[in-house]
């Protein structure tokens, strides 16, 4: 899921926030298999626009098919891959090899276009006149077409019920594929998945009022200390002298010169550490893009909790900088200095194409305000927002386009979707948090991060996403058994 | 709603019959506002593509509000547009204006993209470079967003709760745009909406079956006659004086040479005069595009009753000519000779348009077998077909486009949809005939041609239609009961 913040002019695209590509193990094919080597990487040939007759453009879609657990006429777990390389969700996915067993399931992870190796136009740049069908409403219609034509050509699977499964942004697609596409979908298991936080359905700072709760559940002391960091930042960058000391005491590398790189790039870069550790608080050691320890927040707060330490307003920066090194280099791997212009998250995102669909389909408002939440006085300003996105992409900003495609809030009308999420998580604020329908069920992970419930089970996980992890699957037995049930009835009738 | 036949190497552009444009009246807003002087006729800026996000093309679609029987905060009644001028649909739909009376709601006509007076690339011609896209799912995206905009700009309406009605194609529309949009769409009336029809889920003969049904009913005899008719043009054909012949008995304008025109397009004429018929056996006169008796089945059967007039080829070709002049020329204003060249149904329908849909998306197999039917062999060629849609414009016929996208028979998850067919409507063979759910509800007219209901009352009316409008009339009042007690509830809660 991707936060995208443009500070002043700068087009900051090393805040890509994507937690659905945090990394259990390597992300090539190649090391996959030797893990899983049921697994199979395949391509299908894909229409670039599903809504137009135009001579038609096609792309070759990345998708990997694990049929180990998987029984003839078994239900077909398929993962809708969100912005990133497949592999990274592959690999970030266990809990669907879990459900896989329990349910003699086939496993379908399906990479979405325009990211990993499943990029239109080959070898050509990526950019306004390539880009414009990189939307979420296409994705779907390719998911729908794959499943389709593979359900066709795989014994045995013609009557395979499907269940779509996905976190964060590919959570979202999970449950539109079910809202959109319930012939083809049974059901879908929503992780993580904000699909409320568009429009002005909610306060734009809702992200960031969740992260300064997790700050406040380690102390309440860490967050009056992040709160005061903004102020002092500000006071220093106003001389030449007071802009040094930080380049110093943070160890950035680049030049802080108000021309290249401004005060608020240096504040989102804090601003994305925090809330990074937010979204991946796992309760055990993760290797993110960068290695975390378990409980990051709480490993960060260790430097922040004692307000005593920080006699002075340099002191206090000092333990800042102490903390944000948890999420920028907790193994000491960085040496000499940060350097401010490259991504926060690793080249295996696809950073341009989120660009694109946050400018575009898929906009999150997004600010803070230091009131109600720990950050400082960054409002949300659609039209600025605008004109970076035209600026450049070229591209026409339509902020209402999800709400208006997928409904918003009303899904009373709506079936067979779970909608998880963990209280810890930031983006868990823009979820579906009652149920909407008799058949659409909430569950809250009380002490679970980002789309904690799809990783893998882990001996130091809380009892909260145990429980979570037994209810999914329960519900989507439930399912498969009740379509089933109709099946049989519809065989004895006719 | 249009069948498509290519009748050899001809491409039969006469033979679009679309019989949702039966008029009851002038086709001119002109004429229109005179009769409901509150009607106002409008225009509203739509994308031309709803998914992607090329440099935008912009079109102006009009639409016709009339807000006379309309109370604040009551429900809006859209019907969705199908493949015509908006008038026509307009002066054929009287029964939107008596539900708008016993709902106090306000009546809306959308028209359909491409259609009408809502065009793309103004004044540009329509061929394959700007025809692509006119697809199903851009017009409900169109009438998604116009929904949605109105809603926001007249006072009183924003919580008004819409009801999607259409017939034909446009009852497709109305249905989809429930099963697409429900978040926009409280429900749906669709009539006489063949939406199964597609792929291979139904013999290619049914309409030609129906139809064959509704001759039976007049009597047997007359189907006999009609199924005799076809090998005596067959043997007539094969020699220069017999095409003399049955050019002079047919008063037929045309050479019939071979190379002209060819005795498939006379046959496709002939079928054509048969199943518009079958379609419009309405009970009582209706003005046409041409002008018809009440039950015009039963009236050209009056010619073909008794077999013993026809004690010769000749003479029962003679008895053919009358029956067939039913449609034809019922009022006796052609004088002189018909032009096989010319379309059946006259200028105010899209033909181009429609034959671009039938090729690319809305693909409707069709057939006829000589022997489930009382026509004669015509096979469902798809190669043959596919190759005329390429060469005529470009396109890659999608045969299973619509059954991919709207989920085919698979209607168990959804909801608040009355699915209304007339038995004597040879469309009705590839309607919802039985409840998929429990909100679905399924009407069946006895003696309803196609979507007799969406008329205007007429003293003629059978017990069976007047029924079927109260029961609709009965159902939306539920849900829009139903609605607005939830949001009551909701209301009340925070």
């Amino acid at each position: 899921m991707a936060s995208r913040i443009w500070a002043g002019l700068l087009w900051s695209s090393f805040f890509v926030v994507s937690l659905s590509a945090v990394a259990e193990g390597g992300q090539n094919i190649e090391d996959f298999v030797q893990k899983r080597p049921a697994c199979k990487a395949k391509y299908f040939k894909q229409k670039l626009d599903h809504f137009s007759f135009r001579k038609q453009h096609v792309f070759e879609q990345r998708y990997v098919v694990c049929p180990e657990e998987w029984k003839e006429g078994g239900p077909i777990l398929f993962y809708t891959g969100n912005e990133g390389d497949i592999m990274l969700f592959l690999n970030n996915t266990g809990f669907m090899f879990e459900m896989a067993k329990e349910l003699s399931a086939m496993v379908i992870f399906a990479e979405h276009r325009y990211y990993g190796r499943s990029i239109p136009f080959d070898g050509k740049t990526l950019n306004a006149t390539t880009l414009p069908w990189l939307t979420s409403t296409q994705a779907l219609a390719d998911y729908n077409d794959l499943i389709i034509s593979l359900k066709s050509i795989i014994n045995g699977a013609k009557n395979s019920p499907v269940i779509a499964v996905g976190g964060s942004y590919g959570g979202m697609l999970a449950a539109w594929m079910r809202m959109k596409y319930p012939a083809t979908i049974l059901g879908a298991l929503s992780s993580s998945a904000p699909i409320l936080q568009f429009g002005d359905t909610l306060p734009c700072n809702t992200f960031a009022q969740i992260a300064t709760r997790d700050y406040q559940q380690a102390s309440q002391t860490c967050v009056d200390t992040i709160k005061r960091s903004w102020g002092i930042i500000a006071d220093l960058w106003r001389t030449q002298d007071g802009r040094d000391w930080l380049k110093d005491t943070f160890h950035i590398c680049n030049a802080l010169d108000n021309d290249k790189i401004k005060m608020e790039d240096f504040r989102v870069w804090l601003f994305a550490g925090w809330t990074y550790m937010a979204m991946t608080d796992y309760p055990y050691p993760t290797s993110f893009l960068k290695p975390l320890p378990g409980w990051p927040v709480k490993e960060a707060c260790k430097f922040l909790n004692d307000g005593s330490h920080f006699q002075t307003d340099r002191a206090l920066l000092k333990g800042i900088f102490k903390g944000i090194s948890v999420y920028f280099n907790y193994t000491g791997a960085v040496k000499t200095c940060f350097n401010l212009s490259e991504s926060s998250t690793g080249s295996a995102l696809g950073e341009i194409q989120w660009d694109y669909q946050a400018c575009s389909e898929v906009v999150i408002p997004d600010c803070t305000d230091g009131k109600t939440d720990m950050f400082y006085s960054r409002p949300w300003n659609k039209t600025e927002y605008a004109a970076n996105c035209r600026k450049n992409f070229g591209v026409k900003t339509n902020f209402d386009a999800a709400l208006r495609e997928y409904g918003g809030s009303n899904l009373k009308y709506h079936s067979n979707i779970i909608f998880s999420n963990g209280q810890l998580d930031p983006w868990s604020g823009g979820g579906v948090l009652t149920a909407p329908s008799p058949t659409i069920t909430v569950i809250l992970i009380e002490d679970g991060a980002h789309h904690l419930d799809l990783r893998a089970s882990h001996p130091k996980d809380p009892q909260s996403v145990i429980a979570a992890r037994a209810q999914e699957v329960g519900i989507i037995k439930r399912w498969i058994k009740s379509a089933q049930t109709v099946e049989n009835d519809l065989d004895d009738t006719w």
